[in-house]
């Protein structure tokens, strides 16, 4: 870790010199002038997905057209992209398919998980997650809940422990958390849950491409994860989902389409569950999103050669613990906390600063001098420190260097020194940020 | 109708130069030297697509980034293309959006069905459909009813009838038969299952875009349909969901995902279904493949100026008529029979034609001289009619002319008379024609 009582321009020019990763940024198109911290909300254009998409339109589609699900291999893209990405989360070549939206991946697998918890337990009754989890995975959890009778137990990281017991049916957590960067120990979790005799979903959208994941060394049930933010798939990408092999077939997952079908094209009556992942499927995928998402994993996977994840998240601890050390040294005195844990082992790729008034102005003023983080309101339900608005910055080491972090707290500290981000422009909220 | 009798090639050619819907033809990008009757399968490419995602890929996702949320217009992109497909399914704005699969669509509004009827008549466990509706509609339906302890009775198309009992909560049918083109009255199916107290659910796959649709005319109850066959939106586009204005604010549709939130950016605990056909969204969209299609509808609406819908069914029926007579005058004796409805308003957009062998043969002998139709295998569990393999063949009025069909046809009946079909390597079958 460097000092943070000495740390300039030229030691992060001096550690971007060092850096072993910093020609894997050539791979992606940044625009000009901007300092995007942003790529845990939607990761940036891979230069190869102008041309791949473009292909897929002009040929695949226009001339292909309906041939190209064999001769352009439209049919198991689903699987072969699956394939890269389970190389990043610690699964097996046929474990993980892409398919429809994080969302409604996390439905199939809670379901499935509920029906293998009741064959194999009846009486457990209740869903246990956290209160502060990525609200749509808990309106997914509380769906699915209120219509089979179950109850959803929200609670605090603390409690979680507490909360599993013998009524516990499914512990479904998300590793990183999206407003602090909180990361849990997943191998920790999973066997408190598996003594508990609970089984887990894990919905690791801030975690694929972000933090080494390893699902079959832990022992996961169930996972799910997102293909827009660090896998670099493009606004609205397909999601993944992946089962552990004790589980895959032992249910239907409840979205019983065609292309989860042991026999898609024999057009047969009565639903024959196909073996493994593949029944995770169900309707047909959008072909040129899943196009990008795969230009997006081959510029992850271009890290291979230099160590891989654990190489990706060296430079992503090291970019953190700089961009924490200038804010400390840089932004004191204004207000600002660092809400993110600061051991490495409890967070993932993202540092989340707390504020009690101001976070959407400052934010919308850095916007404006090309520094791209964004806004997350305080938690009004939640304990007095989640409370406060958050101002959260990602740090995705593929495209990201440390003269950037330098740049960008040099800004955040002038936007609060100077105090102008008081001004009314940056007051107004637009829908997304 | 014309003189099947005497129908020659300069009388297909003067049909096309009398079509007022001849230039529409030039918003699309054709491979030269193809003639495509599979667009029920797959639509072809709308030049504008071309610019329009590259668009998207370069400026929209690589240099708005995050913001494109708002300054593209991503965010409300599902409403916007909703609206243009409500324009040809006699929906309001604001009652269609896009999203998701055809079959995750399904899933919701049958859900949504069954709760409906459950909550207005208990007892009526029955959901009714036909034997030959495409069959994920049938998976779909018969995963819900298994996890509900419901029945799911296919019957025959004359037995829809008899089978909309008092037991009955949902008649969900598919408005063209995918094999054989067969069309239900639309308005007289709906009416009947209201009369007997049921509701009823409509796949509009090889409807929308296709044939003149009024959802609220025949005050249809839940309605899905696909992006990517007569709307021209490209591999595997999202498809859309409609619900009637009556319904559609009684039930949380069971996917409650964060765009289905009333307010979707606050992240509060705690589901809040959107107000009407908004909370049938779930989760993130990919927007590649949703600009596509936004291009395909602009396509089609394109035939507006000229009478729209009744226009494009006005030609789509001549095609049909010629495409019928040039067989029955050129291919005779060859086994073939046309397996769709001759009345024009018992048919959709395809002409069906079934052969006892070689349908499969057939067809590649085709796609080896440039035409491309598609192969649906016979329906071993239907009646004796529908056990024949299927030569499928779907005419697209926006891009498709009558010297096409002439031209088609004439490579039928020389694949007939040559006996080329015979040869082994079109007998080989791939997993998708």
């Amino acid at each position: 870790m460097t000092d943070p009582m000495t740390l300039k321009l030229d030691d992060c020019r001096a550690l971007d010199a060092q850096d072993p990763l910093r020609d894997l940024r050539q791979q992606f198109m940044l625009p000009e002038g901007l300092i995007y911290l942003d790529g845990n909300s939607l990761g940036v254009l891979p230069r190869a997905a102008v041309d791949r998409v473009a292909h897929a339109v002009i040929a695949e589609w226009g001339q292909g057209l309906i041939r190209s699900w064999n001769s352009a291999g439209w049919f198991d893209l689903p699987q072969r992209v699956g394939d890269k990405i389970a190389q990043l989360i610690g699964a097996e070549p046929g474990e993980v398919v892409v398919t429809d939206s994080t969302s409604v991946n996390l439905y199939k697998v809670l379901s499935a998980a509920l029906n293998l918890a009741a064959a194999d337990g009846p009486g457990r009754r209740v869903v246990v997650s956290e209160r502060s989890n990525f609200p749509t995975d808990l309106y997914i959890a509380e769906g699915l809940c209120k219509a089979r009778g179950l109850q959803l137990l929200l609670v605090e990281p603390d409690d979680l422990s507490a909360a599993m017991t013998a009524d516990a049916a499914v512990l479904m957590l998300t590793h990183v958390n999206y407003r602090t960067g909180a990361m849990h120990d997943m191998a920790a979790m999973t066997a408190a849950a598996h003594a508990a005799g609970i089984l887990t979903v894990w919905d690791l959208a801030h975690s694929a491409g972000a933090v080494p994941v390893d699902l079959n060394g832990v022992k996961a049930d169930f996972a799910v994860g997102c293909g827009y933010k660090y896998l670099n798939g493009g606004p609205g990408a397909p999601a993944f989902v992946w089962v552990h092999a004790h589980h895959v077939e032992r249910f239907w997952q409840p979205l019983s389409g065609w292309w989860g079908h042991a026999s898609p094209f024999a057009f047969t009556p009565g639903y024959q569950p196909a073996p493994g992942i593949n029944r995770y499927l169900c309707g047909t995928q959008p072909m040129l999103s899943l196009t990008a998402l795969d230009c997006g994993l081959d510029a992850i996977l271009a890290a291979a050669p230099f160590g891989g994840m654990a190489a990706l998240r060296h430079k992503s601890l090291a970019l953190t613990d700089v961009f924490i050390d200038l804010v400390n040294q840089g932004c004191a005195g204004h207000g600002l906390a660092i809400a993110t844990p600061l051991a490495h082992g409890e967070r993932g790729s993202q540092v989340s600063l707390s504020r009690a008034e101001g976070a959407y102005a400052i934010v919308q003023a850095l916007v404006a001098r090309g520094v791209i983080g964004d806004f997350r309101a305080g938690d009004a339900s939640g304990p007095l420190a989640s409370q406060l608005d958050i101002l959260r910055f990602g740090f995705t080491p593929l495209y990201t260097g440390f003269e950037d972090v330098w740049t960008a707290v040099e800004h955040l500290r002038q936007v609060l020194e100077s105090g102008e981000w008081r001004q009314p422009a940056f007051a107004q909220k637009n829908a997304v940020t």
